[in-house]
């Protein structure tokens, strides 16, 4: 077994869902990140695909859950690798001010980047901004200047909602821009190998090193498979019993939750420490 | 040359560019219907892909215009056919009851249409319907009701605005809906093959006995040629000059302007009644 030196974590579905914490994955991920403060243990990232919390807020839920103290080491928002924060990344990385069609909350993401004269359009879950009047104004500014990116959050077609029924995701939005602009819209996060190498660069380890554990079997694990990483798949969230029969993808394992997805990766830790000293 | 007993023209583009005429198009066109009255010209009927404006409000516009006298024989509601009472006839043959995103004006055409417990989406050109939660609520019925028809009355990627930008058509929220659902929207009015059909029936005339006149090469000329009928293109309008070179649609005949192609239709008429009696 190859050693583990990075692990990656999906949180909704995986860690909590809404705000209830998954039997057992509390005190799973507690012992991860004990094991990691002592130095045997590896590297824990949390990644999520939200495209309508910041990652302060969701730090402040994983305190909440008690997943983590208010005062965790390392700097605690530096454990989060949002869709917002690598979006908030790219933009950075390549000058770009952007037209922020984003839910309130998402906003602080991007509260230091310039927002005047923008030359790029990035679109989250934002159901107040998805309105004529604002999607034309996106539209304009794609027309008006060929060269700005378009950049979605996510594509998801549609979500679960509190009332149990769906209603339309982001990708809708995007779509309406696609067809009328005639561009493809740029999707940050996961499954995007950008956004997994990202993640393992800022943990300094390399792919084959790292494991990403998920409930969602094509972002999680067929885009951490696609990056070198491997792809754990656990029976909750949205996992379904189809899952474990895909055409393509094929986790390196599969799990009946988190916390036995960790007592396995501790299992190979400990053992590869004995066989490599 | 073939008789000609029906003339379908479009309006915006070829009869009127906003609230101003084409020269030559109102005095060509009561010429038209001057010799439709006499029995020995065409039947004549305006055909147009609005999709915001009611049969009641186009006709209003032929008044001012001066096109039509208020009281026009045949009831001059008849006269014309748009892809919005098409849409209405649509619904009307298959007993639907529709969701209608259209704008204010154009429900006057869909006013005695059932809309309770609806089972049928229909989308216009209609900025104060298009903000999440009114596309969320037709998202929901698709979704609840797999057999409720998408219809849309055009898809437009955008159109021009008064102050000459571009601004989102009703395509852009067509595909959103489309994106999320799965599903195809149905597309009525013209080019559809039924929409020319319906107007030939309304004139009791075959498609090799009609010519439709219009500006735009694929929706007006490429539409009535698919259908079996002449296709007129004229220089007003949306007109391009790559449209004489297209490597699909050949128009039968190309005017400068609806007065040319009319003049040109009554000197067919003039020529086969001398030839057939």
């Amino acid at each position: 077994m190859r050693r583990v030196r990075g692990v990656l974590i999906d949180l909704s579905g995986t860690v909590h869902v809404d705000e209830h914490a998954i039997a057992g994955s509390v005190e799973a991920v507690r012992k991860l990140l004990a094991l990691g403060a002592t130095g045997a243990g590896p590297q824990v990232r949390f990644v999520t695909n939200t495209s309508k919390e910041s990652a302060h807020s969701l730090r402040a839920r994983l305190v909440r859950l008690g997943v983590l103290e208010a005062d965790t080491p390392p700097p605690s928002s530096s454990l989060i690798f949002s869709s917002l924060t690598a979006a908030r990344a790219h933009l950075l990385a390549r000058s770009l001010r952007p037209l922020l069609l984003l839910s309130e909350d998402s906003l602080a993401d991007f509260a230091d980047l310039p927002t005047d004269n923008p030359n790029a359009v990035v679109l989250g879950l934002a159901p107040d901004q998805f309105h004529y009047s604002r999607l034309n104004e996106a539209f304009r500014l794609l027309v008006a200047n060929p060269s700005a990116p378009l950049i979605a959050v996510n594509k998801s077609r549609y979500m679960k909602v509190a009332d149990g029924g769906l209603s339309l995701g982001t990708g809708a939005f995007a779509a309406a821009l696609e067809f009328s602009t005639g561009r493809t819209a740029a999707v940050i996060g996961k499954p995007s190998k950008g956004f997994f190498q990202t993640v393992l660069d800022d943990m300094g380890c390399q792919a084959e090193e790292a494991v990403m554990i998920g409930d969602d079997l094509l972002d999680d694990v067929g885009g951490a498979q696609e990056a070198g990483i491997r792809g754990y798949l656990v029976r909750t969230g949205k996992f379904r019993a189809e899952d474990e029969q895909h055409d393509l993808v094929h986790p390196d394992g599969i799990f009946d939750n988190l916390a036995a997805a960790i007592d396995h990766i501790i299992i190979i830790i400990v053992t590869s420490s004995h066989l490599t000293p």
